[in-house]
């Protein structure tokens, strides 16, 4: 069963992002106990972490350690504890995507996109819009 | 791009739940900012929570207003505010997926499957051992 959304513009759930204290340590967790056996480990200087992720039906799931508690990721450890901290949404056209969202009154952190991993292009929503969540816009390319 | 994981037993992300302190105000606005046309609404009482859901790329986002304060969700909602609250992962078969998970150490909140919307059954997986993120295992039917 599915609802019938089609003025909503995201494609699907391109990556939950889950915020950890010790990656090592997480990762070795998610091995054993999910049997999760490739994970893919990358670092994102500029934002602040490091990371591994794994795919399931078509959704990233990323395992950030934040590396500088005072990026994004370093505060809202601090703020919230460790668990579930950024959900992804994928749209064809992020330009596009980010217009029509404005356009309805939707908020972004930044007016230009941030580079995320490999060739992710991401706009973040305003949290305090979406009632704490972290959400954005993503394509790839 | 996927990462291979033959030993997982997750087949996607059935839902991710989302905490709000007022639905009726959630709702609107994500109808508004994100054009959801169709949400479907139920309420769980012994959850103590009532909720408005919509599918994307075959996840269902379901936003959570707890009812009472002293359910799982009111609990999280005081201790954690509002924002993203668990991602739950589909397997084939409920029974099959925690017997295997706990010969690999998994440890679940309770022995027996609890009923969620609809026809979902699940099983919480312990957040102690998933630093703090509520996770768990569905089926249907």
């Amino acid at each position: 069963m599915t609802t019938s959304n089609p003025s909503c513009l995201i494609k699907g759930i391109h990556h939950i992002n889950l915020l950890v204290k010790d990656l090592a340590v997480a990762v070795a967790r998610y091995q054993q106990v999910l049997g999760v056996d490739e994970m893919i480990f990358a670092e994102l200087e500029h934002r602040g972490m490091r990371c591994a992720r794994f795919s399931v039906g078509g959704t990233w799931i990323v395992l950030v350690q934040p590396t500088d508690p005072e990026g994004v990721p370093g505060r809202h450890l601090a703020e919230h504890g460790e668990g579930l901290f950024l959900m992804s949404f994928e749209v064809d056209s992020l330009e596009d995507a980010a217009l029509i969202t404005e356009q309805k009154s939707g908020r972004f952190l930044s007016d230009e996109p941030r580079q995320g991993l490999e060739d992710w292009r991401v706009l973040d929503l305003d949290p305090d819009q979406f009632f704490g969540a972290r959400l954005q816009l993503i394509s790839e390319g």
